[in-house]
């Protein structure tokens, strides 16, 4: 198995990336040359890291027969302080809305996720440390 | 430094993620579920790493003066055998369009974007190799 991306620079310092089928826009501050058409690149491994583990728990959670009335995850991440700077630390958290949702079923979901399912996860913890919370809200 | 990501559910495996303040669509094939409303996940680590040493790129050689016609960067990459399955090899072809290009200033800006600039890459190689060749088309 294998995957392709492509990236064609438009002008200044945007680019057009073809993934899947679909355009990103991709794209620098003002202060470096951009014009901020889009995000810049390098928050799109947290956007990764996000959707991978996000998809798998709504996956999950769908065979548990658990349903959500809402469902997010927000990542932080730091970075080292030399460069090339890079990520070192992830911190995502599992945030569900919902009456009476069963803990235990949330926690063995973004378990699965975390140890067993989701390859950015996997990756990122080659050169990275990953912590997670859950946070139920009412 | 830090960054942060917010991602949203917002039906079956459809996903809006907050990067920057621009919003992608994430959401996954028909056969799992999905509408393909947006790419999958995992690929946009590719987008991040083609993004991250082309914008360094075009930037390096605009302090060289070196002006270019046109410039893609494609990134194919391999992925593990086993799961949870990640990639483990990352090729990325530098495409410049131009005439009379000085390949070993393009050699220069991409080596630069490499060996010291670009966060992604080094962040990738501590889990996988990254390989590049660099193609002008007159």
């Amino acid at each position: 198995m294998s995957a392709k991306v492509e990236l064609k620079w438009t002008n200044d310092m945007s680019f057009e990336a073809s993934v899947n089928g679909h355009t990103i826009i991709l794209d620098a501050e003002p202060h470096v040359g951009g014009q901020d058409r889009g995000p810049r690149p390098k928050p799109l491994i947290l956007v990764a890291l996000a959707g991978c583990t996000g998809m798998d728990v709504i996956s999950i959670l769908n065979k548990m027969r658990v349903q959500v009335d809402g469902f997010k995850v927000d990542v932080d991440a730091t970075m080292t302080e030399e460069h090339p700077r890079y990520y070192d630390h992830f911190t995502i958290k599992y945030i569900f809305k919902g009456n009476d949702l069963p803990m235990d079923k949330l926690e063995k979901a973004v378990n699965l996720s975390q140890e067993k399912y989701c390859g950015v996860s996997e990756m990122l913890r080659k050169s990275s440390t990953i912590s997670h919370e859950i946070i139920i809200e009412e």
